[in-house]
């Protein structure tokens, strides 16, 4: 019999509108479709991504979830993913057709990654469909340009230190700050200065999305997982 | 009469399919669509946009080409623009919903930044969709995360000297050059180093991509205007 195949698919930012019509398209023809999901502490389990392709009208019996526990200490999730690769390597070799998807773009900050080294390590064809990366819907929705010709864009996900983003404003156009929860209090005072222009971007392409560039609000906000920080200079400063 | 809504919207990298479910539905939809193009000097036309379009099946009634010359001299676009943009006033103002087009993403590197700047001083209701970046394209080719949980993006269109490169890899895990062109042979001392590895694509998403890590290879091409290196700083180094 002859071996299936292996397809990454990026589901994009949250809007289930948002995923490629290449995604799409093989959502509807592969035999299986893995998603990854949470477990919380209390035994609750949630997928973003079973949340997404609840538009596309998939059979049921085709998606198989792998869920991992949300604990700081990630080693829970190796035997997770360890088993997921497994179960998929199996119905590879039953000829089946096998996708793996994930919440924006697979290759940006995704734990896809952790499969595909998996599957680079054997002789399983696999093939990847980028998606929308949140910071693109983030400037689409802002209406403003990431970066206009000759502009650069710096992409900063857990910000070790202010000074790593006062080095980048000295250097880029455009910052962008992800996972700022734990760091907001910290970069507030940049904020605050006249020639920064920031917008920050929580929940993007939900029905909870919410936007500001007032810092007042921002400071009365809780500061969700699924947030960024688009981040300019004032030319006119 | 009720006014008529402006979409940007974005067709992704090259490949047809790599539009947004949400994109693609809009361009059914809307009763025009603007696209960009260009005249080169012997009168030739061409246009990205529409070459990508071709396989999504419209009405050739409705789609609208405003056509740029290729010269390095920019002041002949501006009127291009202003002419599209007073063509798309008149449509809305007379009820019709039109559609504005570009190649990638609209927020990133993308002229369509110069007529969103025109919309915004009007009235005007206006919606963006994002697409696929040519990069984000490139990592899910290469099959390389362009960034893992911590890590950091730098993306650098049109570099000024090769210190911006120095500089931007000591800070960044990833570096994206764009538009390498007219710099290619200052940076290849840089490619050489035993700690760097790059990936360098050309025509991503279109019938006639290449990619290449080897540097005999990439010496040996000519560089188009579609082509972009993806830099990694390898960890073992």
């Amino acid at each position: 019999m002859e071996k299936g195949k292996v397809y990454g698919i990026s589901l994009g930012p949250g809007d289930p509108d948002l995923i490629t019509l290449k995604g799409y398209k093989l959502l509807q023809t592969v035999d299986k479709i893995y998603y990854p999901g949470s477990i919380f502490q209390d035994g609750r389990k949630s997928s973003y991504s079973l949340q997404i392709m609840e538009d596309y009208d998939l059979s049921e019996e085709k998606l198989v979830g792998f869920y991992m526990e949300m604990t700081i200490d990630r080693v829970h999730v190796h035997p997770v993913y360890e088993e997921a690769f497994q179960n998929m390597q199996k119905d590879v070799s039953e000829g089946l057709d096998v996708a793996i998807v994930c919440e924006g773009d697979l290759s940006t900050y995704s734990s896809f990654s952790y499969l595909l080294e998996k599957f680079q390590q054997t002789d399983i064809p696999i093939s990847l469909v980028p998606g929308i990366s949140s910071f693109h819907l983030g400037a689409a929705e802002i209406q403003q340009p990431l970066a206009l010709l000759g502009e650069t864009i710096h992409v900063l996900p857990i910000l070790k230190s202010t000074q790593v983003l006062e080095d980048a404003l000295k250097v880029s156009d455009t910052v962008v700050l992800m996972k700022i929860r734990s760091v907001m209090r910290h970069i507030q005072p940049i904020l605050e200065r006249e020639e920064i222009n920031f917008t920050y971007c929580e929940k993007l392409g939900t029905t909870e999305q919410f936007m500001t560039s007032s810092l007042d609000k921002l400071q009365e906000r809780t500061i969700p997982y699924f947030s960024l920080l688009i981040i300019k200079k004032n030319k006119q400063a």
